[in-house]
């Protein structure tokens, strides 16, 4: 079986890590702030003190960090991962980050004889938990295959989406439909409540119909409820908005809802509420 | 039984009206073009030619027609509805039209001992044809309680929403919601292709989780496919947004997202698409 070396422990990275020893997977681990492997090191994982240490042992290593500038970091800079990591071994980075970043790394990984792949993940704090995650995966196909065992212990939605960076672009379509419907999603609420009806029976008349989605059925609950605690960080969803933004931009493509959105996000932000759950959107209405 | 009134026998109406015959209510229709009538007077439906003969007749009078300035003028003008309706009959406008409509129309009704409720639907051509539309229902609830066999034989989930008015308001928080998530499914489609994705893939991928909605689900394909065809006409969608951004103008409730789609409903309509479906707003992104 392949070693695989794991690097980011956060909620999310946690809950695979611990998926891939269940699954019997040998794992070494690192991340910046060591306790957050603990629990893992007591299931049987091993502790790397460096970057390097963990690539010299890895057949398989798995990013999940948090903006795309510590992915950058982990991959490029001096004793990072692109210097150690083994000839012919697999680089995946399930971090969401642009696809201009997977592409460099994929450059950069195959002048070593090195397979990369990017493989963002959707659903969530929860999806990850259970190894239910949707995967999108971009890279060589070859690559994807060897790894395919792997991602079905993650997830539960794997797909193929192409060529390096066609992952990311992936994800990033799943960001775009999610940002603006959760503008709609607020909207509707807001004018429920604003013109005296009861929204929990609004929301009975209309999410299961042609109004109805994920986010109607699973946030709108928790905004009536007031709980904007974070299943998705507001200011991780704001980097996921302007990693969209500037490559639409650099497609010649406008986006005006998504726009739209990052600009209400980035005002909700500056009103302290970058570490909110998305949903926390509907405080933008509930002000007026 | 009761005698049930049909005015307006459009798509949605005449598979309502024939629900009701089905049914076994006995059934008189008007509508501006006789022709549309045809079926339903074959399978026993009695034509009357005019609006005040049906209003002599009926206990219980249904109204779906198309713009509030027809709402308006059944209800309301000379020889209509509201001049010739029985004592003690039911006024249910069915039609997606103003809150502030209903509530003029169910006080005017009051002054003659005549019972309206506003009843919009949704659920489409489909839901009216199966008989499973969702039903959101103002006026008084013992007028509703009189009524809700009939709306049992059009719909699945019927729902009294409050007082007079709070149908329709209800109805606006679907449209509300349905119009900020189309602009999302159309960016996210136009994004994938335009990066060079298979854009069926990224549906396979986002459809299921968090991006989930019943128009990714159910629009997207039709965008990818080129099929434009109305389920819900732009008209009328266009309508139903001028009619929410009004109502939430009217209590201060700023709603950015509503405000963008009908601006960029209103271009597409301007385009000679207002006949065309609502997911005809991917041809905008088409068009960059």
């Amino acid at each position: 079986m392949k070693t695989i070396g794991f690097i980011g422990l956060g909620v999310m990275g946690k809950s695979m890590a611990h998926n891939l020893l269940k699954a019997g997977y040998p794992l070494v681990v690192h991340t910046r702030t060591k306790i957050k492997a603990t629990e893992l090191l007591e299931e049987g994982a091993v502790w790397k003190e460096t970057i390097a240490e963990l690539a010299q042992e890895a057949d398989v290593i798995i990013t999940m960090v948090g903006y795309p500038q510590d992915v950058e970091d982990v991959y490029f800079r001096e004793n990072g991962l692109l210097e150690h990591v083994k000839e012919g071994a697999y680089l995946i980075d399930m971090t969401t980050s642009p696809p201009s970043l997977a592409e460099k790394i994929y450059k950069e990984a195959k002048k070593k004889n090195v397979f990369a792949l990017d493989a963002p993940v959707s659903g969530g704090d929860i999806g990850a938990k259970e190894g239910r995650l949707a995967i999108m995966v971009g890279g060589d196909e070859a690559a994807f295959q060897e790894c395919k065992p792997i991602f079905e212990v993650l997830g539960t939605n794997i797909v193929f989406q192409g060529k390096a960076g066609a992952g990311q672009h992936a994800k990033m379509c799943n960001q775009i439909a999610i940002a603006t419907n959760m503008i709609g999603v607020c909207e509707a609420l807001a004018y429920a409540k604003q013109s005296g009806l009861d929204p929990w029976k609004v929301l009975e008349s209309i999410s299961q119909g042609a109004a109805g989605s994920w986010s109607l059925n699973n946030l709108a609950p928790r905004m009536l409820k007031g709980n904007f605690e974070p299943g998705f960080y507001v200011k991780h969803f704001i980097k996921d908005m302007k990693i969209a933004l500037a490559e639409a931009e650099g497609m010649n493509l406008l986006l005006p809802g998504l726009s739209l959105a990052k600009q209400m996000y980035e005002e909700l932000a500056a009103e302290g509420e970058e570490n909110s759950g998305t949903q926390a959107l509907y405080k933008r209405y509930e002000q007026i």
